[in-house]
């Protein structure tokens, strides 16, 4: 089981689909993004679920951690039932984001992967990319990764996707 | 727990959103086409995974049934960490696929719902998506059913998707 | 030439593709919905590009159809050139849209459609798809039509896609 | 008027909407594979249309040229009409593809400019686009190119897209 923590426009699903493509075994990906996907629409845009600011701060309410929640013993299940699965998130929470996950998979082995990238170029690709809210990138280039700990970290400022997923492949069994 | 099973084209993911439009508690769905969106790209089109005939036949192989396997024990557990879920399948494998499912959910409160819809209608709105591979619609309309069991079935072929959605909403708690 | 105008979510879409899957000729289709993916993220949202009313409803602003009247010229263009084309639009102005078009379009052989369908049942089909600013189909589904002229009209209420398309296509040359 | 040119995964999306996000007045974005978008179904993968290799080749037949020879009439249109505009295209056909567009824009005022990737690199981001034929950038990298001649090179080997488009809109009166 892997990992990904990183900001908006770090470049995680990138490194996903790349791992996916040289890992010898397939895995499967699951990201906070397919299960913001599988919520109610009315769950996007509440208090009660998740909010977009215009400054790019994200808000997450009761409806949306419970679900959350759910989902996290699932992809732990998954996992147990033989899959071999690369998750990548978003940990908004730091250090309690990290220990959800942590008590979520207790007894899997989990490589923990920080993918960093320097704010203002997240922040470019995020005006590349033009589908997600302006100011995420920076708001958690730095906030997601404080108090988190990592087996490895990559760093998609200067690297390709391809390049870190080789570097994570390499430590993974 | 929600499980429907239809054709493609016969209109699951229009009656599922409208199923979380209406339902009153917040339902996560999980549906067969973003499990095959979490697999590598590289079991798509191959013999291990899963392909698509020029007829529109579907074909899967070891490698997707093992990941399949693992994907529906996760959904059970988000299911039993008490998260409302409504999945969305085809049962390729018509009472096989639904036993397989009925295994994963022991213990859980199931409603089974058949999403019919005449297979010339199926195919006509498979034209109209544009993007789906032609002849899954047709092949699949009355297929996935043989030998399958529901507490509830609706038929897309005149009723709308809300109308559906109203009447499987019912039938929840 | 076609051009079909109906509301949000009355199924235009839909019948374009199946246009293009049944006339014996190549046709090219362009709609609005493309042309407001052309514009900069910047004039979505804003009031001199195009906003959407929490109520559904939509306005434009100067620097929308600025671009709005030249990608008309474009359009028209295309056909004298030779490309059998079909537009499809929602005619917010009513029969001043209409007349927009119609002198972008002179000398051309144009086939005006009207793409009717009932406001409630194209509210449900708009909770159905999931990705449109709720009470846009309502809004529209009458106010669209309201002094527009057509050769020929088609109502999705209850009948499908394909069979629209082929009402159309009997009628193109 | 801007033409982009590039080999597929060499980053002329990303450089278009970056330079929709900086350029001070509105621009239009159109690009080749929203025209291909705009083909019939029964056009992609048909001889008549255009079909992917599965080494990344990518051949068009005299359908999808008659089309496109119409598109970039409608192009030139727009930007005769007063739109500001900017196009991405891949010169399969080098200078003849450039020669196409010359002679359709005659009269306007047009920017060219050749967007550059390192094959390897262009290849290693197709991977980790995961929407795209395999082959294709490695193939285009160089190939379209040859013999093409620009007012402006950016190179997306090490350059972001925010990056470029700062060098392409300071040539932008």
């Amino acid at each position: 089981m892997i990992v990904l923590n990183g900001g908006s426009s770090s470049g995680k699903s990138g490194i996903v689909r790349c791992l996916q493509a040289i890992l010898p075994d397939p895995w499967a990906a699951f990201g906070v993004d397919s299960f913001v996907e599988a919520l109610p629409a009315g769950l996007r845009g509440a208090e009660e679920g998740i909010t977009f600011g215009a400054d790019g701060a994200v808000r997450v309410g009761a409806g949306f951690r419970r679900l959350e929640a759910a989902w996290r013993e699932g992809i732990a299940a998954m996992a147990r039932a033989g899959a071999r699965i690369v998750v990548d998130d978003v940990f908004l929470g730091g250090p309690a984001s990290q220990e959800r996950w942590r008590r979520a998979l207790t007894g899997l082995d989990v490589l923990w992967v920080g993918v960093r990238c320097d704010g203002e170029v997240a922040a470019g690709r995020e005006i590349a990319r033009g589908d997600r809210t302006g100011g995420m990138a920076a708001t958690q280039a730095r906030l997601v990764h404080e108090g988190v700990t990592y087996d490895l970290e990559v760093d998609t400022t200067r690297a390709e996707s391809l390049e870190c997923a080789r570097v994570i492949a390499a430590r993974v069994g």
